[in-house]
């Protein structure tokens, strides 16, 4: 296998080759087939991009279609015939049955751009520069929205302080019988705690990359109300929890709250293109013409395939009750897996939502065995967390159960084998 | 034309659905038609996007090959067949005839996020935090790439004042007679100039956003030594300008220097597709795996079309000529038309090179009717400049003199008619 | 009484001529008069300023001995015989008895500027640029040392963010049972919590300015043990808790510990000179010669009295005890009052250490109307907290009994006055 | 002599007694005496902080009859008798003459302290928070006026990036025939320039600490009026060259402009006490009470001596006629040593204004080597400039005659010495 190439020519920031050091093909659905023609099944999904599978065969033909018939690949922010039927089919589909009035913004079609603009908007509505966001927290890497998460390695890369942001302690940061919104009120209501008054929080529902850690529907609502009763902006970052993930589309319709700004991107497109949306409450749009701009914001290809993704999965909502059996399943494997890791003295424990699932096995070495483990039996799976404690399974949302029970098989004999040493 | 339902669900935020005002739907080459069948040839071409056309079919059919086949569309920054083979071709027709033994840094898909990159590892590389930026420079809007933009639009929106980044004046900012680097280098050699001594300086050699500033090749190499010889690098952000705008792959052949890093975007997929890259120096590359990450970092089907579009147009210097011709073309014409404006009393003037061109009208009312007036005719034409006082022509590389020709005489007539008043 | 022309010429960001609307004229020891002769007993003493009281007779001679005698009154950093024998004194009687082996570093004579001084070396030392503060921390307002700040008043007004240090809740901070030092803990040792791994820590023993809030021995002493633990270093600010206001020289020597730096002013000079102090572990003096200057550094004057005011008081251990015991006398007092508050149905409370005593009454304007009509009846005293709602008592170390005794008194009379309606 | 206990005691930060190794005791107008009786003459002044000279008998004797009677010596911002002494004596005889209706602000006794005090003011009134500094501008080292300080030295060391601030070059930076402030003027007015939009300009008539360059009177007309036509706030820092240094009280009379604020200290006490004074148009006195504080902030007997020193230097303009006769011989004495130095094939110039005066060397050590062989002739005199190559001439303002030829005479001594070589 020639991968001493792409080490010649690549630069060492590259990170997933270096788990699944192999070169890939193609890939269809759960599955991916390296180019010597070894398959996977694919617990990753592109960090949650994936959630209807790789080149996902009922939105492939449209994707095929437009492409063939020179629609608009590439217009800046101009109004496209595929740009309106995206907007419409999100309107009705997702908007309107959830009661929710938002305005779009397509920013530059990638995540952290979605949440920039976000923080902006926040800011230039409320005259306030700070923005709150929490332990754990990953929002992006670009400057803005690299001050709002909370990861070192990428912080201690920037060469200058992050500016603009200050961290409070996530639900459950401070362990059982805290509640960490206690802190977070009277640090707002103090005058004198350091803590400037914020243009908004910005919040994950299910942190992806901080490991899983899963607020509950209490914390949210209440962090929610806090911040209703205090003209303080509730972002909520669904980038990589939003699009089904949690068993619902966005991750917060679970607390049954509206965020005054969603970010959205990942799998947003369906097909894994580049793709990212700010919704913000209609009233919040006061943007002048062009104040946010990027060459690729509204990528004409990912609006096709995100909205027949829409068409296909959101009219109904057995998509999000197949979600939600299937995070059952994992769930309940996941619990053994952790079962059979503390009876041979480890410290593991499930968590997660829908099909966004952990297993915190307490050990970033311990983890790291257990996914390389599973690789080598034919799993592509991940961990998260800040010492990569957790092994994340993010697998497609399409998944079939027959895929689904091999992967956690694979997983489960992993463990099995680090447990027998 | 439904556009009342665009104006009720999209951020106000949108911009050039203002200058064109109505519903795309088709393209190719430098044709664009709206869903009514209107046609329009478009010297736009996504601010610099689309050099080798709309929908490209040298480009077309390998893209469509990819998706047929279930290649990796999302594989985060997976080794993929696509990838190889872009990093390949790359190689063998730009890099190594070129003498520039550079890594390649796959950031997220846009423009921003190579700068962002190549801020970072150049901060990382130095210890030192400062980049030099110029005036009228634009290198994109996320907050770091913003604190070396100029434009006050983006910067006073930012909410926080723009960290890391110190303004020095471009070549020509000062007037005939003043070689700017004078009062660079005395900055630089001077430590109580309140100049921090920079890691980097950023620079396009052709400013597209700021109006079509061209530096000269003097100019560009004597900076060039400036840093050289301070052992501060030299980033060329050849985002707008690269994939053989000026004539030339990279733009800044023109001056026969070899940057440290280069920043490339908008062009590098051949069909509109997101796609970024940083390349840098060999020796520059200590990044520590995963210290700068992104979802769609190494989106596969813009390197499918990016390698298609290298062995189409790059493997001879026929493309380079034929720009270089071309853009003689538009040199011309656009010199008649500053004559025609400045018998009418205005004040304008041609700048630029190869198919970056500018006409600068001294006046954005001015430049915003004659641009309108050329829309009218079927011709879809931006302005740039720090007050939008500058006609541009990004028309594609590869448009036909007839369509070329056709489009400066919409322009000519829009001229015409202004002076007429 | 002419205050109209104080109202005509000062700005408006004058306060305690607010609260205390005369001219006063002369003051010894523990009292104030007014140019009409009208005599106060004095609680506030310069805000901790002046521990000795005002015009100190033992001092005041060898000022104006110093003063006649034509000796350096302004030498920048000279060495000067005065600085010699302040130098030589503090060592002996203040640093060689507590095993302090420190460097003196003599700033700009003022607390905030020792505190900047402070920071600065701390970054450079460790090459990180993060401070960890606490709420309700006051460090000063010039913008380096406000970043540590926790105040609104003046964090809102600075015009930018604040930048280079993150808050954490001080002792006591998130009610009873919580021992806030275990999210200090997690958060330093977790790399995502969005704490950037610090160069120091700042605090102080009891905050003046914040409330009269007072770290237990215990949690100091395991704040000082995390610090040792991981390589950050320990700045206690005892420029408001130092020099003997807490019944020793130094506020933390109580809890046994030996930061690594200190900063110290307010009653340094023991006169009321402007004068400042920043103290450094010997290894931690890599300053290059000039790195850190000001004018005023190095005052000579306050140098004099400051060696006489450590000879005067500090060769035994007589006038500690004497400061513990009329703290004692102040606690029994405060802890009445707040007796009386409660019966009326308020929520009062009193804390401190030594001299650095507060009646907690829970609400702003009760605790203005508490000092106003002390004030009326001869005594001035301050509040302090968040929202001005603790009562602190600063009284002159050197207050007799009789004086300490009458202000009580007429504290206790305006609080029964407020407590009767 | 024993200096070793400094070198054990005193942080190495210390600069001045490196150039002076030696322990001052006594001084007395431009005489200071070392504990063994060794004379020198003061060309230093206390880097300008002694106009009047050391320990000015005229001054010496209020301000012990106030130490004698118990004056308020420290009482924070109260209203005081030495205060409205010092306020009304300042109006009368220095803002009234001269038309300027300023309200005053008494910042901690610092210049630094006045300068960040003055920034803040104008971000305050103005919203913007860009303040227009210039190369090789001094204005303080605490962090909020370091962003306006040019000098790497104190930037380097800041451990941040300095924020809030952005440099443009000074008059004469570009060399003979470049007004700078065609550059200002240009990116003020240029949406694209980089400058953010400033709040004010902070500017020195002579720059001390930059090495004497010193603004026409025709560029700083024309700053000032670029800055009133643009709402633009114009500060002047008259810190050092303030208090008649230059032949006026504010070295900004020579231009005829009236600055929007004023910042003062250095010289203002007279007696080389500190003391800060920020003076404002009476109508940008936004401030809210206590939105700036500082304990030492109106120093007493600073007052005292300010009042004394007005009252005996400034009731006509016969001081302002004599520093301009002393700066004539300077200024003729300095033209013959560089006419020396050229001779000799060095590049040596005079400039400066009043007793504000530097020999340009163009080389620090050659500067170093003058110096110092002054100080073995007596003189105590330093350099200032970005590599320490101007000689400057500090001394105070009330030299006889006989002492500044003498000093003048030691310091032509030496330059003959260093060019015999």
């Amino acid at each position: 296998m020639d991968t001493q190439f792409f080490e010649h020519i690549e630069s060492e920031v590259r990170t997933y080759s270096r788990s699944f050091p192999t070169i890939f093909d193609q890939a269809r659905g759960a599955k991916l087939w390296t180019t010597n023609g070894t398959e996977y099944i694919d617990f990753l999904a592109g960090a949650g991009t994936l959630n209807y599978g790789h080149n996902n065969p009922n939105l492939k033909g449209k994707l095929l279609e437009y492409i063939e018939h020179d629609g608009i690949v590439h217009g800046l922010d101009f109004w496209t015939d595929a740009k309106q039927d995206f907007y419409r089919t999100l309107e009705r589909l997702i908007l309107e049955p959830r009661g929710l009035d938002y305005k779009i913004q397509l920013p530059g079609p990638t995540g952290t751009n979605a949440v920039e603009a976000a923080i902006r908007l926040a800011r230039k509505v409320t005259g306030r520069h700070n923005i709150l966001s929490f332990t754990n927290g990953f929002h992006g890497v670009t400057m803005g929205a690299l001050a709002t998460t909370g990861n070192a390695k990428f912080r201690n890369n920037l060469g200058v302080p992050a500016v603009g942001a200050q961290f409070m302690p996530y639900d459950g940061y401070m362990g059982e019988g805290v509640d960490t919104l206690d802190y977070v009120e009277k640090a707002l209501d103090d005058g004198s705690s350091g803590l400037d008054y914020p243009a908004a929080v910005i919040v994950e529902v299910v942190q992806g990359e901080g490991g899983i850690n899963t607020a509950s529907n209490a914390w949210l609502k209440r962090l929610y109300d806090i911040c209703k009763q205090r003209d303080i902006l509730f972002i909520a970052d669904d980038i990589q929890a939003g699009c089904g993930r949690t068993g619902k589309f966005f991750s917060f319709e679970h607390a049954g709250i509206k965020p005054d700004m969603v970010t959205n991107s990942k799998s947003l497109s369906g097909y894994g293109l580049p793709f990212a949306m700010l919704l913000m409450r209609r009233d919040l749009d006061i943007w002048q013409p062009g104040q946010y701009n990027g060459t690729f914001r509204g990528h004409n290809l990912a609006m096709v395939t995100a909205a027949e993704a829409l068409r296909q999965y959101w009219r109904t909502d057995e998509f999000e009750r197949e979600v939600q059996r299937k995070g059952e399943i994992v769930r309940e494997r996941f619990a053994q897996m952790a079962e059979t890791l503390n009876q041979a003295g480890h410290n593991a424990s499930e968590r997660g939502r829908g099909l966004m699932r952990g297993l915190d096995v307490d050990d970033g070495a311990l983890a790291d065995r257990i996914t390389h483990g599973a690789f080598e039996r034919g799993l592509v799976i991940e961990t998260s967390g800040q010492a990569g404690e957790v092994v994340k399974c993010l697998c497609p949302l399409t998944i079939t159960d027959e895929e689904l029970n091999t992967g956690l098989d694979m997983l489960e004999a992993s463990v099995r084998e680090v447990v027998a040493g």
